[in-house]
């Protein structure tokens, strides 16, 4: 009988081209995935992931789903992806869903962290997931008000780096909140949906804000100009996890 | 001028074969650190650590001392370390210590964490500084009262892992605290110092009086007994994190 599934999954996104297999490359979370599933069923299985996080970019919480004919219990579907996968993924939890469920479709928001750290701090354990920002130290206050005019239901294509995207580029920002413990700053994103590498540029600019580059007040300019060129750098995908997908 | 130097260092020591300099092996922390400063200054400088870590043991707060001939500040030889460090070792901190500073012979304590994880828990993110216990639940309040029976000052010869040990092997244990968290046993050891593989066999019988293998009473006469074959086994080296060297 064939059920529909959905997973929670973990990655250390560094050694990986992403989540999204494009063209012929292995080098994917998601292509990983579906080889271990071909590999036990016997036929191609395909992984439907809820954020299609970039090249390099983390996932504490990721929600993929796949339908499969197998008489198989959770816990074992389970076991056989971390009996097979490589150490720097981890499927957390495998559980039947009902047949309409879908990962991405059916996702009411997602939760972004992107961490910031500066060079006094060395991060020995988890330099793999902190972006060190070498520009000295951050107006947190302005980058704070900066953040609270991009929250809010916008037209996001100034932040968007794909500039041939031709569906709508309006998202819904629940919420934008900068977190300053010890040495490090983390950003926390909770939207309904990200355009391709949203958050990194989002905190590209964010970061310019602190710097002083740019006044907080600019943002709402900066949104309504829907022009990539004029908003800040994309920050590095080692910075960044996606944290939590989370469902009505 | 030649002045003494104490250094705060942080390492992650899955790729080393520990601190210590042991033949003529090179892949070892101390040997990395004294490259360093024999390029910087062309001559060699002895590297002193406060705890000896094993193969595979981390630190997050290991502490070191050398007596270098320089001009340069702090900041600089810290620096200086750090841009020719591989990316798993950081120096946190260079200052200039007293003449008669000595990182080890001075230390009036040491906190050593081991940290068990269960198969439940997948830990993509730190698996390389957990051990993942597949022998099912641990009696953690019996783990409790048998870590009661080893604080105090005693002869620890059945936890030392070199059997020609010729020194003395008494040690005081100011502490072994037990802390459960989610799917996580994490162990802390506060000592004045300890024998090699000291907290790692203490680690090994502690589990398996979690296991019920062994009374928390027993620990009386295992320490009396003073023989290595009667405690439990050497746990795995990369749940073990230095964290800490007091100083009075």
């Amino acid at each position: 009988m064939i059920r529909n599934y959905r997973m929670l999954i973990q990655y250390d996104g560094t050694r990986y081209n992403g989540w999204q297999k494009q063209g012929d490359t292995s080098n994917t979370i998601q292509y990983k995935l579906e080889a271990i599933l071909e590999h036990l069923t016997g036929s191609p299985v395909e992984v439907h992931g809820a954020g299609r996080t970039d090249a390099g970019v983390h996932a504490r919480g990721q929600v993929a789903q796949f339908r499969m004919d197998t008489e198989l219990s959770e816990r074992a579907i389970c076991e056989y992806f971390n009996t097979h996968l490589p150490d720097d993924i981890g499927v957390l939890k495998v559980q039947e869903a009902s047949p309409r469920f879908h990962s991405r479709y059916n996702a009411s928001s997602k939760y972004y962290l992107y961490r910031i750290a500066f060079d006094k701090e060395l991060h020995v354990f988890d330099r793999k997931y902190v972006y060190v920002f070498r520009g000295g130290k951050l107006d947190v206050p302005a980058m704070r008000r900066a953040a609270s005019f991009l929250e809010g239901e916008h037209d996001f294509r100034s932040f968007c780096g794909n500039p041939h995207m031709k569906k709508s580029t309006v998202r819904t920002l629940y919420s934008v909140s900068i977190n300053e413990e010890g040495d490090e700053i983390d950003i926390g994103f909770v939207g309904d949906g990200f355009l391709q590498y949203m958050v990194r540029i989002l905190t590209g600019t964010l970061i310019e804000v602190g710097e002083g580059k740019r006044t907080p007040e600019s943002m709402t300019e900066l949104i309504e100009a829907r022009s990539r060129i004029l908003a800040g750098p994309t920050a590095p995908a080692r910075g960044l996890t996606l944290m939590e997908v989370r469902y009505q």
